[in-house]
């Protein structure tokens, strides 16, 4: 089965028509991009993280997306019971494990949370894989590393060992279920250069896969207009700053032709 | 008594002039957009949550505005604390009740809140504000829904109830006071695809609420410089981030003329 | 001794190649920003404020960035083991004292702060270093106010009791160090009615303290390559937020040509 330039329009298209609300407990520095990009693609972002509240704002949301890069003991708290609530409920959970390996604090945190729920999709950089997979990796701070063999390796088993879709973004992204690999190509380096680009990735997965319950096709979905508004958006601007203002934008007025013209995805069976 | 371009102007130019200290105790998603419309219209944002020093800081202001996008038990200890104090000096209040309905939790902080303080201004979407009046209401997320006379007749309970003067912003904003309504019909639909477009107009509501003790009149002349600022920018941006931009960049440099022309508001006795 | 453009230019290539690792405890209004300018700049942003890590991240760092602009109890726990740390294993702090004079806390915090570590570089504006040195000054708000022989002595003063390099930023900048004193002259006044530029000045200063030992050279080339942006961007948008925008990307695009040409910089022993 190959992922087409129609299915992920379809897809889009039906974000925008039924506008999925995707609970987000993510980190400060991205909360504004992150519920932008979401309006931008269609879809309805809403931020919670009290104790007092998550279970029932995820009881209520399509999506949840857990984004580990600033966290403290309370958020964690609230992370495990929005996950908890969603395993149970049915609802896909997109776990993005910023800097895990950085400090033995996320690293436990990202396998505490993968002790209660099975998320649907697992995406972060090379070393934020490997670190989660074998434990072993040393992330520098919250920076993405390219992805190498030994970074597919890790989430051919991080994926064995969580059931989860694991996505590893980078030059190119690696989406990997079971005996499946898709690679998608789209993207600009200059993307790199933004603060919070992977979590908008990971946000968007989360939108992708309240819509299709094929979370390897979902997770590939959403890297590939990611990385479409990303190569538009570097055509039109004059540095990273503008660059993101321009990649919203074009989430919002991305069209069928966008799409069409540019998907740059493989498959490996 | 109607509300002239004139009014509007010479309130504007008194923010600028002044400069009134707005004390914002809001959500993590809005802090940096909510500073950031607060010095494009002339005004001094400070925010500051910690139960240590937010009386000391409220003591200081000219309004407190109050947004409950993303709650915890701390956050709502000190909002309780700072609308205490500012109601006790009759520093002008402006909540705004986001989220109020989606979880039992906001609804509750709301009411607790409408317990220590009298709000000079309640300003949220028509779910929020039926929500708040009625207890019946159920929101989407934080999402706006279009208001109806379901919601005007939330809102002019809730202002029976209060004593707080209640807007409703959607496609035309509604501001109820006593028997009069006030309708403010500018703004452009694309201003919902951009986070924090309700926060900021709570925002503003409070700076113009520091200079105009007349709240329905603040309320209105807020509602109608961000309605003119989003006509603006709709006309001079691609997409929702660059509406963003050009929404603050148009604050900044308002003119008289750019009021004179645009102003759209109605009244009912 | 004399700093010139070619010295500015230098740092700043060094660090788009080190890309040092500037670990930020700072307030949520401008963690985007600052990320973001720190990416533009070349370095490498991290944010991490809980107990259970910071003293992890803080050691694999090149520099720690500590900013009080939303205190509360558990972030001043954090800070303190923070500095703590860093300064034991000899990696420069700088120290935004944001509103410190507005209330005790936020005086009391840094006055903490400064019992468990020697900060590289404090930055200011003129009442928040008054308020360090004296405890006299009393700020509104976050607001900045201009630099005077009153607050070049509090400087003094304060360079004096703490050893640290103080910089007072305003229409000109001031950095002192013993008997010397560095004006930098480059900047725009419409950078003011953006939040959080001197919070990204403060976070620039960490990315030069990190690549230069000697403090006051580095923090007058942060305030200068600062400044030359704010200049070019100034000449380059419409208002404030654009202002931000191509603040941005001029970072990132800055040549060495954009330096030689601007730097305005002048020196009393």
């Amino acid at each position: 089965m190959k992922i087409r330039a129609r299915d992920i329009w379809l897809d889009l298209e039906k974000i925008r028509k039924v506008s999925p609300l995707v609970h987000n407990i993510t980190n400060y520095v991205v909360m504004n991009t992150t519920a932008n990009a979401l309006l931008a693609i269609g879809a309805s972002p809403v931020m919670a993280h009290a104790v007092e509240e998550v279970e029932e704002m995820t009881s209520i949301a399509h999506a949840l997306v857990i984004n580990i890069g600033t966290l403290s003991e309370r958020w964690v708290k609230a992370m495990l019971c929005a996950a908890g609530k969603a395993d149970k409920l049915g609802i896909p959970v997109v776990l993005d494990p910023v800097g895990a390996g950085a400090t033995s604090y996320r690293t436990k945190t990202c396998h505490d949370l993968l002790d209660v729920c099975t998320p649907a999709i697992i995406r972060g950089n090379a070393s934020e894989i490997m670190a989660l997979a074998t434990g072993e990796a040393k992330t520098k701070g919250v920076d993405s590393s390219d992805p190498s063999d030994a970074a597919l390796e890790a989430a051919k088993l991080l994926n064995r060992n969580t059931g989860s879709t694991v996505c590893i973004s980078g030059a190119v992204d690696y989406i990997v279920d079971g005996d499946r690999v898709i690679y998608v190509e789209n993207g600009h380096p200059m993307m790199a250069s933004v603060t919070g680009m992977g979590c908008t990735a990971s946000a968007l997965c989360g939108a992708f896969a309240a819509v299709n319950p094929s979370f390897p096709v979902a997770a590939a979905e959403a890297m590939t207009v990611m990385g479409i508004a990303g190569e538009i958006a570097a055509e039109n601007c004059k540095g990273p700053s503008s660059l993101q203002i321009v990649f919203l934008d074009t989430l919002f007025c991305l069209s069928r032709d966008d799409i069409t013209c540019r998907v740059n995805i493989g498959e490996n069976q």
